[in-house]
């Protein structure tokens, strides 16, 4: 069986080395809290302004400056700098948190595609940064996908119980 | 309704601030490498010799060195290390990799039960240390918890639904 890892990098295209490359320095140090707040407020801007409304509406009850918050807060956390995500919200749980939202490989991609053109637009983050963060972004992405295939397994499971219970 | 931070807090009793003093000091910095080795060793040893059966069972398809090193690679990055654990095998995900297992209020006691014991005889690790690595175990225990409960929410979507087609 694969495991989450292997099909993030299988799915992704980027092998785990590349995707952690945002190890090998200090992004954090680098760039300042300022930039990942700036480049959150700019994702997020995209996502909540999207045309695609099956998109859009995946985002439709939670607060766009909570939303803003919690990515930037998680980004420092995990690229160098302190861990206002934690003290905050505890770990990151990346695969509980994402629970209730359906992340399909589609809706992996339209995520991308708008962090890619948050990125783009966002002269603060040198080329070097914007490569790791995004070799990241991609590796996590469908990282969350194999996370939700999870879900899908579990379900079934009491379901097949119940339908017994039913039929006795 | 509570998060999952939220409830980690009430029922370990440990305050958020209090599970995250592992981050007002580098924990790895200061104990090293071979001492994170040392705990998970003693840890899983206790673990997989538990008297309890109910408790061991839920171990019984894991391979003993590999879950040990699964936990210290966690430990170390977590407090300040190198992040070996995603290097190897991706996001900690905590509350996705615990999914397959019954995380009770119950099963998180004996978890704490064993790890207080294997600290207790850590004579390589001082008791400041020791008090905040317990209140952060204590802390994580229980949002573990509070993760699993989740999962038993979820389950309930489909049954309902795969009944409510059973009886059309």
């Amino acid at each position: 069986m694969q495991t989450l890892q292997q099909k993030a990098s299988e799915w992704s295209g980027v092998p785990t080395a590349q995707a952690f490359s945002i190890d090998d320095t200090n992004l954090f140090n680098k760039l300042g809290l300022q930039t990942f707040i700036n480049l959150s407020t700019n994702f997020y801007t995209r996502v909540y302004d999207d045309d695609e409304e099956w998109f859009r509406s995946i985002f439709a009850n939670s607060n766009k400056q909570e939303a803003i918050q919690n990515q930037y807060e998680f980004f420092v956390q995990r690229m160098g700098g302190p861990p206002l995500f934690s003290q905050r919200r505890g770990h990151p749980a990346l695969i509980g948190r994402h629970r209730p939202f359906p992340v399909t490989h589609q809706a992996a991609e339209r995520w991308l595609h708008h962090m890619q053109q948050a990125l783009d637009t966002s002269p603060d983050i040198d080329d070097d940064s914007k490569i790791r963060m995004m070799n990241f972004f991609r590796h996590t992405a469908y990282f969350l996908v194999a996370g939700d295939e999870l879900k899908n397994q579990n379900q079934q499971i009491p379901c097949k119980h119940a339908a017994g219970k039913d039929n006795s």
